[in-house]
């Protein structure tokens, strides 16, 4: 959390590095017991299903409404692009999730009515009050008053408690102006939703152990995550986390020799996608030996060298890269020579391309998947087939990994024993395609073994299934007909 | 664990608290290791769905072929009555449990296969390699080896590492020769299959942080599923686990004024099936006050001395039972007079019950919720609808929650509001009719709200849903069509 005084705590520019004038409150624990208690009542006394779909709708009519002001208030805080990014990139997005989790409500048939023989029926019913947490590197899509947890957690039937991300705290603001306005104007019971700004971590603690708090669904760093993860496990509460991927993308010598110029095109493309603050950004890099490979690295920095530093979230992000960087080339990996970042003001990274041989990374393969969170791949140079399978058995769960092979077959045989073992390690296997577009789609995995998530079998982008993290599974036995939700009649 | 000498350990004979002959092997960590390496190797190699469901098919067919012979074995080392229980009752039901499993795994519509657009496909996958832990009150329908999550398990695609209950290993013994057997026939790999007897607790945990371990199933005491629930959270190992329920039973006055000895009936019939051995067992009974009460705690008495005091499973079934009526009485509650077990020997307990006020209970929730696993059921008394309300907001996560109401409709008014509290802390509500009962079918949910269950959105029993559990969700994005899984194909 960021420091604050007896009037609150304050954003920064990143753009500039200083701090933003205006100040918002911390979270005492009396709050978080009036926010819970709230919660928890609103949650008691129930709400349809056409005042949620409504809520849903008529929020993001507002958001949509509202779409320049609040992309001139996120570009601000967290030196994102107004344009191309947040206001007609991320908003829509946001929009969007929040329209599709409406209409999935009004459908219900992801709550899976079941009847069965001798009067005996289920259904997915929510779990109730809900505590949602936002990252910082999307402040709209995953905000955690209005993104797709927030979407998820509401469309499920719950009531849901935001915790803005401390380094946005102006765009939430604006945000809880409209969720509130959209509440009151749906008739959602007082409660049903709220946020706060940011909280001592021992208060989050407590309230994640709340016995009035059903779930909790966070998405950030690992250190927050863990201890969150944690504090769930101790009182069962529901947790779903998402604490952040290397995304390794695997490059077979085929695709290699085939295309090897559009590949350092497309991955510096997505490796630089939003300064490189995407959860999704290819982090490690696969390289085969030989010829073609040889220059890839050099190639891969030029490309690098050429693309802006733009100012990344936080300073805080700026330290990670450093210390991240650091643990890495202590470990043996080479720092590629880069041009600084220009000299601008701000929270900036120089585009880093890192090597390390196959033989350094299965020495450590644990130290040599420490994350850097920005504008950094760490290539992995020199491997042979066997070596990309002791690779691919090394990795940490992954919400993605990416394997581009050639079009004409010479890397079909390597491809399916590579594939067996790298399915079984992330959530969405890609092919010939980079891995940091996100669709908001029925099919979409956003999630992976842990640590990628914490429970592999959901995702948290992808609409209906999203929305199933956030329900307990009723069942209906002998109950007279009358007494039945209206979905579980005759 | 039962003390074992170099030799092994033995099962007890329930009937007449006399050791059985045979000794077993405690597996030391060299033998769980090699377990867990031979999963992992067959999960790497592979089975296809016919196998898999050829196994099932032909493990069913094997166990109803050794029925009796099974049954018997079965009844020397649990006390549970071979026919009536065993043979023609958990035996067929444990047969049909693998056939609908096998049925599941042919037909795949519970993967949900998921096209969309943009070449994105998704689909539920097997997590790996589990350990399933069955408990000592059903040696064949919950057995690690051949039950409900076993069933489940296998069925999603999972090789099986079974822990048999030391208090049964020969019904374990024979079941795994009849399990290897069929493996087999199958020509599922080595190792996809797999028994132990017994380990030292520390071992279990060590299993269940292995990395080759992908998931783990347990029922059981709420002592040792916690330790090893704690386990699996460290290393975020998938953890399914049902730790015990009271399964309350509420009884409105309307009922209790039109059919008061009926229910008395119904409720001893319930509470005393299988030596009241049923993780469905009605443990508490919320009377209203009033005349027809009055008479209720003494008739239920009367009925439980009426009934046999079978031999119940184990010496440390009786030891709880001593433990949680002490706990009970300590607090408050008042044992009724009750006819001693008959002078027979073996495990045995007299059928008991016990009173206590809704004061007393609303007092201190959480001790009379003391499990107490046999013959035992807490009757609150004098209770009115506010007290009742409030009981129901005390419960602890309840496998099932039962209300009895009167059929003319003067307890209407009540339901609603008592219904809506219960609903949230149970997995399976029922309305005028006892809870032992556990159909296998599509929309049963054998789970609940913590303790009951780990996760509540989920079910053991009730075919395909309890497979989904060992399942991670796999999307493949821009896969080329000859790399998808048959069934994500155009």
């Amino acid at each position: 959390m960021p420091p604050a005084d007896a009037e609150g705590f304050h954003a920064d520019n990143p753009a500039t590095g200083e701090p933003l004038p205006e100040r918002y409150p911390v979270a005492d624990w009396a709050e978080l017991d009036r926010l819970a208690a709230g919660a928890a009542a609103a949650f008691e006394s129930g709400a349809d299903t056409a005042a949620v779909a409504a809520f849903l709708e008529g929020y993001a009519d507002r958001i949509e409404a509202n779409a320049a002001d609040l992309a001139a208030v996120a570009a601000l805080e967290t030196g994102l692009p107004e344009e191309g990014r947040l206001r007609n990139g991320e908003v829509p997005r946001t929009v969007g999730q929040l329209r599709q989790a409406a209409a999935a409500v009004r459908d219900g048939g992801w709550r899976r009515p079941t009847i069965s023989d001798g009067n005996i029926r289920s259904i997915l019913e929510p779990l109730g009050p809900t505590v949602v947490i936002g990252p910082n590197n999307f402040p709209f899509a995953f905000n955690g008053a209005c993104g797709g947890d927030f979407a998820a957690a509401i469309g499920a039937g719950c009531p849901v408690i935001a915790k803005g991300h401390p380094h946005h705290p102006g765009t939430s603001r604006k945000l809880a102006e409209l969720m509130t306005d959209a509440a009151a104007a749906a008739g959602l019971p007082e409660g049903w939703v709220s946020l706060f700004y940011d909280c001592a971590p021992e208060d989050g603690l407590k309230l994640a152990r709340d016995p009035r708090i059903a779930a909790v669904a966070f998405t950030g760093s690992k250190r927050a995550g863990l201890a969150l993860k944690a504090a769930c496990d101790e009182t069962a509460t529901v947790g779903h986390f998402e604490l952040g991927s290397e995304n390794p993308v695997f490059i077979l010598p085929g695709a290699l020799a085939e295309r090897a110029d559009a590949i350092v095109e497309e991955l510096a493309g997505s490796a630089l996608l939003g300064g490189g603050q995407f959860c999704t950004q290819p982090g490690i890099v696969v390289l085969p030996g030989g010829q073609a490979a040889a220059t890839f690295p050099a190639a891969l920095q030029a490309r690098f060298d050429d693309a802006p530093t733009p100012p990344l979230l936080s300073e805080n992000v700026v330290k990670g890269l450093q210390a991240g960087v650091k643990t890495l080339t202590d470990a043996g990996a080479e720092r590629l020579p880069a041009k600084g970042p220009e000299a601008q003001p701000g929270f900036r990274f120089p585009n880093t391309v890192l090597t390390a041989t196959a033989e350094q990374f299965l020495a450590d393969p644990d130290l040599f998947q420490t994350e850097c969170f920005g504008p950094v791949s760490l290539l992995v140079t020199g491997t042979n087939a066997e070596q990309r399978r002791a690779l691919a058995s090394e990795l940490q769960g992954q919400l993605t990994v990416t394997i581009l092979s050639d079009t004409g077959g010479s890397d079909d045989e390597e491809y399916g024993p590579l594939a067996a073992i790298l399915r079984r390690k992330c959530g969405r296997l890609l092919n010939d395609k980079m891995p940091t577009g996100v669709a908001v789609v029925p099919a979409m995995c956003h999630g992976g073994p842990f640590p990628a998530s914490g429970q592999p079998h959901f995702t948290a982008v992808g609409i209906p299934a999203a929305l199933t993290r956030f329900t307990r599974l009723a069942c209906y036995d002998n109950v007279r007909p009358e007494r039945l939700p209206a979905a579980l009649r005759d």
